[in-house]
């Protein structure tokens, strides 16, 4: 319906359709429906519309709010929803009034408007998703407070470790995602309606009403950066991609536990596949897709970031592009977070078999290193180096951890130092031992029980904090929302 | 159905969702029924079922491949293709026959025996749409031999070419595209069937058999390696990142060449879309989607080598996930290259404009620097000093390249090398000229009328040789296809 | 001589070249040495070294310090700089002090700390550019207030605007920038020393002591948290792709504005270089490698979030691979704004070029529109419409704006709609006037002088404020690392 | 050199640092150094200069190619080597010859030009190392035919296979890699030289002589493609970021196996690293590497991918940037295939432990779903079926593989079809055995141990082909090159 002043031909199907963003926008329907409504809110009381046409226009959007996107035509000839919905209006308020929709609005800051609405909900379901996530996190590691695991560097068994410690870890890295996300939804909440095309408006409109009307924090003052910016995308797009890659970490190392060679978790029924051809088969396929999608989500962050750095300022049609990306990217990780909560919900932990790995790797012999420059004269380095010759002489003769003697000790450091080592059979065995070697580590952050038990208060005050200020957010929205069709009823 | 064994729970509803490849797996609908009549063929073949049985599934599959892939169940419970297609036969030809569908093959083989024969056909229509656009990129050019357009570096004028020439290097870089997806149906066109989950199997079948039924070129060899590999599909998705990155150059080009400051070319009203508020906007907005896409076909590569480097050897669910950013890549490059061939074919070159520009640029004072070192003592690198000299200065009195004259160059030469050099009129005129320095380049791959000719006629031969090997892949899997389901005919 | 206590064979030269840390390292040299400082104060004062002991080891550092990295023996064979740094002080102080040096850490923490006090400083010089960055707009923007250039969407002219409101609409671009920055700061500012490998030690050590020490806001708790993440890095690589991805957008219009087509820049000699061949020749090289380093920033990031996800929880060395994709991109980034900053600097805007050429793209077209809406009765689809086949009318009949009449507008309203409008011939003029348009125009973050310049005065209080945080900041670090060598003078 | 024409200021000096490529270019300095011999002696026999001159530039072209890089003098004033070597002709045969130096060529072809022929002697060191690298895993392969272990897929472990079978899929995936490299050298080696900026060159030269003289196998025919073309290098990165992803791949599954818990092979000690305080740990630190490698051998992709598709045709400088990542994805390519082969050289498998997981997982139950449908009436999805039952039970009753009889079966065939099945014991106690499993597949590419050694004999008769065309490629080029300077001897 746009084309008729300038144009002499239709446009040709095929670039219609290449062009045409209507697919993707039902997921802006709610939000384009709201801005006609709070702009044309804001268009009466700026003296720009009559209360009378104000009155049809908005009883027509609310009309069609409630009976949702399928009320519209959806032909891609009308390019996007904007157009239908406007189209929508015409019908019911007549031309005379439809037409006016349009005044002192386009679509360039429009669809801007709509993808922050869009966006900054998903942010919120995204934000309690996460907190759902940790609070599984908590709650597992909350049983496991006094399990003992093999903790690992390069994948190699390392020093003993709870598995409370191990699973806090994430908490802590996925408390990191929430805060990120928590600066996404400041960056996003600014509202671009009425920096119209690019430049502005002659009309007197009153753009912090709109804003307020939405429920935007406050507006994007310059109104090329309006249209033409979309670093808010990118910013979440990125928070994502981290989060996601910390998913990532968590799915691959549930995948490795409940190998057959690790086999310290049993990975539920409920969640696992087999196969068509191997009927043993239990495979971890919830935590092959999300390491996947992890994938796929830094995918999208480089398409958006690669659409927008190859474009002049104000607005492109390109940035139509970038939108499924983003919600691409805001799905795969929405899914993954709901999954993998119910993942870590079912997982079954094996504390007999971690301790029992625990004590294949001499994961204690820092410990025993740490206690000689303790308890002795020999600094550091030198008794490093003695455990090492150690453990160097029990992998030889095939001896384990528990097998070792301060005998063996003193040999090593004859070998190494050329003397031996004043430390008491107590402490030797001691430090050699996996419990009283986890107890000796009770300051913050560190494994011993206590220290576990103070982190996870601490990660459930966060996300308390957390979840609040998403609770205020939902609220505010919801009101503001509700309020915008009201003039329908007081008409 | 193949849970029963196994496991005492369903899956969850959700992770059956997020595992499920259901929607992705309808594009891969016919090669799975191919496959089934292939091996179920080849089956009876090695003796492995009876003839009765074989007519029976053939029947089944015959129906079903008519009927399409509406006549399935496709409930994500069922978790893929290659089960709902199961279940079909089951019910068509009684579970006793149909449960030996699934002897002597796994879904990890078949399903990458499925996605390399849909890939295969893409890749011909992808071959097939690149070379219609080669072919507009020619016809225009083949018009415009003779137009004189100004070329840049650094978007700059530097050289005065011909429009003919410059369109000439698109098509040059899309024929390496085209020689590069050749290459790409070569990788593709192994057959992995039979390899099973990943070691084969103890039946006595015949992998060759398949392979040739369903027109492969060879088998893929190893087992594990068969299951596990899908260099097939990042190789062409880099030919299409490729391919697209040089479609972006041109549409961004386009995109510049249709702006009022350059205006060289007239977008065509049927691929233009105007603006919602500003009537007089002629948008060339298929260009700024293809320029977008181009970016977005790069984010998918991303997706699919970082969803493999991250996997141990042999089939992972992961492989999965890289599925629909294969389709999506072949999408977007598919319709792309559908409707930039139609803005080459209705592009409307402005030839005065671009003669007008030429002159503009100082663009032949390259020319001139050549005819000193040609026809007088003054090395090239003196000459370039003193025509830069000779155009600083005129730029400083704001004169064009037309206004000047040969005792400007004496006395650029007088200042730069202290003496005046031996250059006639004549020659002084020639060198500055359009036309005739466009016609001293006449070399092969030259912008001379005479050259471009040449080229023209080369790069419609190298398409015409393109065609027919296309054309020749195209048969093969016809017949081959035609085939399969034959035994219902004469049962 | 980590090695001596368990194996047998030296490392081979190319694994130790291949895995040595060493050319990267000299970047945290500083860092590493301060750590060691701060460490050894701390162990003192949790007596678990003696006075004298902590006096030697903090002469020896602190005469490394003020020697720089020159003084250490960087072989590849002693892996990293931590090592090269306990060697000197081995030296110095002797092996039985200097083995105490790394009691109760690891390189673990050790190399995760010094990488964010390496990269919180770099995002403070970063700030500081990019305040200068926007500073050299602000004044450059107040220059043209009133300089009236065409606005652009899909690169077609669009609605006039002035060139201090498209200028601003970069500052506002740059400035979200720099809070992301800023809260990246508050990512980065963690201190993880002290979590030793990954599992805290049995030491009684402070780490809040060292943290203060060090200049950090707090500890990273969880101690395998501690050495495992580095999602400080993917956020602030995030941040500077983001940056970056802005920077290239300006870049690029530089590019454009300078070419002979649109001539609305002139780009500075010294910021120019020319042709090998072509003596004409002013190419703006500096905005094309910001362009490219933009793209190159963005695959660095890819790089850190593919690295990243591919891991376990915990210390892999293949962390050690994603700080040269950091420093890479910070190095980038920080060039880039430099020199685009001398770039803005130094650029001459052409106020009657830019004049020229919103006057030919029919820019005030939709003002015309607008005022049809408000002074007559035509709804704004109308009038959208009957302004569209004036200009289509125009075009046919190469009419510029300029030429337009009254007349014309009824006719094409006669046309459209099958009646006259009542606009007034002063309404009419007005509408179209360019100055007249832009002053119409003068809400907040609208074109009109006195806009812009409350623009520029908020954007001037905002970077002030910043500037302010980042002083603040730097003085606390700078005094921090005064403190750190204190004990050599009284000792 | 080039500024004193048109300007008048020298460069701005971090302008000047930003955007020269002298650093980078030391990389091609060989090949300038032969273009301008080859040019000249091409000049020479096109009659554009004397041979008394061609013969003086020869002699300092021959003079500055034995002494080396060193000789050039490389401030980033003269912005490239080439300026650099022009300096340095001047210099030894006087500014009037060596100003000739640069007749009827450019730095944007001559560039183009160096940068294939320092690529095509990369991709032949890289395929080198690769078939290295494949010769290795053959030699490790041919030690284990009868190695049994246990195959996977999703990480758990599905059937027993060969190391052997194993580790040919890596051999067979590599060697696509080598075809790939292959395909990429044929796509290189065309010669851009003489196109000049972009437009060819009135000069009469002959491309065909000096692509000749260079070993080139064609010239790059148009001449604006000519200049601004590098899909050359695209392809080869993406080649290289596939054969990357192959490489980790391979060095994950060695981080896997080396971990405690897995124990299949030992990771030699002169390719292992210690941890500082844990003296226990031996890390796989040359495969934690190789896997980062191959993540920012992506980065490295998409940063070329983005340069080029922001670019209109032709030159632009922004291509400058995309050498340092196509050189970086070249290094850490080869670097990564040099240590990883001598990681498989001193990988020391243990056959006891793989033998032991393969019968832990029930590796052999699809052989026993096999026998079933091979030897009974029941189909095979039924039999599937059965045989998960009794899994199940075997697992409820802590049953290992060697612990089930014949009657679980039947029981279990009793709970899931209502009958008992007709399987003699010694076809039940075969289906279960390791072994016979394992020789039962004995087809083509199966793990069979005489199935593993054909596929043994077709690998290395393979990396034998690509070996000889590459042998024979360095060949050319090293006759070719010493032909360049030949005019010296005979002055």
């Amino acid at each position: 319906m746009l084309r008729r002043g300038l144009f002499k031909k239709e446009m040709d199907p095929d670039a219609s359709d290449y062009t045409s963003s209507m697919e993707e926008d039902i997921r802006i329907f709610k939000a384009v429906v709201q801005i006609n409504a709070a702009h044309v809110q804001m268009l009466e009381k700026c003296e720009i519309i009559e209360k009378s046409e104000k009155n049809k226009i908005i009883r027509a959007l609310s009309e069609l709010y409630e009976k949702g996107v399928e009320a519209l035509d959806l032909r891609p000839e009308l390019e996007d929803i904007h157009m239908a919905v406007e189209e929508y209006v015409n019908k019911k308020a007549g031309k005379k009034v439809g037409g006016k929709l349009h005044t002192a609005k386009s679509r360039n800051d429009q669809v801007s408007t709509a993808i922050r609405m869009a966006l900054r909900e998903e942010v919120l379901e995204l934000q309690e998703a996460l907190i759902e996530l940790i609070n599984e996190l908590v709650v597992l590691a909350s049983k496991h407070k006094e399990t003992i695991m093999p903790g690992y560097t390069h994948l190699q068994i390392a020093q003993p470790t709870t598995l409370a410690h191990y699973l806090n870890s994430y908490s802590q890295a996925f408390s990191r995602d929430l805060k990120r996300l928590n600066e996404d939804y400041g960056t996003i909440n600014y509202c671009p309606l009425g920096a119209c095309a690019l430049a502005g408006t002659s009309f007197s409109i009153d753009r912090k009403l709109t804003s307020e009307l939405l429920g935007f924090d406050e507006i994007v003052e310059n109104t090329i950066d309006a249209v033409g910016s979309r670093d808010f995308a990118l910013q979440t797009m990125s928070s994502l991609a981290i989060m996601m890659s910390n998913l990532s970490r968590l799915a691959q190392e549930i995948i490795l536990w409940s190998s057959t060679e690790f086999d310290t978790i049993e990975v539920p029924d409920e969640l696992a596949s087999t196969s068509s051809i191997m009927p043993q088969k239990k495979n971890p396929v919830v935590a092959e897709i999300a390491r996947a999608k992890a994938s796929r989500s830094i995918g999208e962050l480089i398409s958006g970031l690669n659409i927008v750095k190859s474009l002049p300022q104000s607005y492109s049609l390109d940035l139509q592009e970038l939108t499924p990306s983003l919600w691409s990217a805001v799905d795969q990780s929405k899914t993954s977070l709901k999954v993998m909560k119910k993942f870590v919900r079912c997982i079954e932990a094996k504390p007999e078999r971690m301790r029992k790995l625990a004590k294949k790797g001499f994961s204690t012999a820092t410990e025993l290193a740490d206690a000689l420059a303790k308890w002795t004269e020999v600094p550091f380095r030198e008794s490093h180096e003695i455990v090492g010759r150690m453990i160097s002489q029990a992998l030889e003769n095939g001896k384990e951890l528990e097998d070792l003697s301060l005998e063996d000790l003193q040999a090593a450091s004859q070998d190494a130092i050329g003397k031996r080592v004043e430390l008491s059979e107590k402490r030797f065995r001691e430090s050699l031992d996996l419990k009283s070697c986890i107890e000796s580590k009770g300051k913050l952050g560190e494994p011993a029980p206590e220290s576990v038990k103070k982190e996870l208060s601490k990660l459930e005050e966060l996300t308390k904090k957390y979840k609040k200020i998403l609770e205020k957010r939902k609220k505010i929205l919801s009101e503001k929302s509700a309020r915008l069709f009201e003039s329908k009823e007081n008409k």
